[in-house]
């Protein structure tokens, strides 16, 4: 499959909260990678970054999840998100606007990478 | 100047229009990557990215040029552009939403990146 068919893939399993199907697409090496510094900054292999998203839902009410796109250059694909959600730790609602970036390799999903 | 830094002054250059401001935060290396084939798919230096930008100005007639951003990470930062435009040569408007990664090294920006 070319990036553009991975991508589409991926972001219309997405956009359809079926996370499981997105997760297929993933390498089992994949990286994921956040901005910040802290013990989430980069998780290595599919298990790390699968438990990642497990805490993130556990720990987020989410009001609002949207995403857009995706748009392609060659092995990479991004994706805009437009999220409005409540850490439950803070209890402060947010709106935070990202964009993902997806690098394929071997028609798998090799790293993504969240700039904000 | 950080990444951040950078991004920032990049992004409050080209919402105001001011080009020129934009162009003297690239590195003289800077090299210009459009997702389609063709003879401007990989521009290279200064020259020949601005080149491509005065080619693409005089080319399209622009009735919105939307910036929103910065987005960070690391050594990269992305725009997304809303683009409402009607190429001269075929004088069919077209909407283009489109994500811009920028990489940069040294203080400057060594790479920009079209994804659509």
């Amino acid at each position: 499959m070319s990036t553009a068919d991975i991508a589409k893939q991926f972001t219309d399993a997405l956009k359809a909260g079926k996370f499981d199907d997105a997760e297929k697409l993933w390498s089992d090496d994949i990286v994921s990678i956040e901005a910040m510094d802290g013990p989430m900054k980069e998780m290595r292999g599919r298990a790390a970054v699968h438990g990642k998203g497990e805490w993130w839902f556990a720990n987020h009410e989410i009001h609002k999840f949207e995403a857009a796109g995706p748009y392609v250059n060659g092995d990479q694909f991004a994706l805009r998100f437009s999220m409005d959600v409540t850490p439950k730790e803070s209890g402060k609602r947010m709106q935070m606007d990202e964009v993902g970036l997806y690098t394929v390799r071997g028609g798998k999903i090799v790293e993504e990478r969240f700039l904000y």
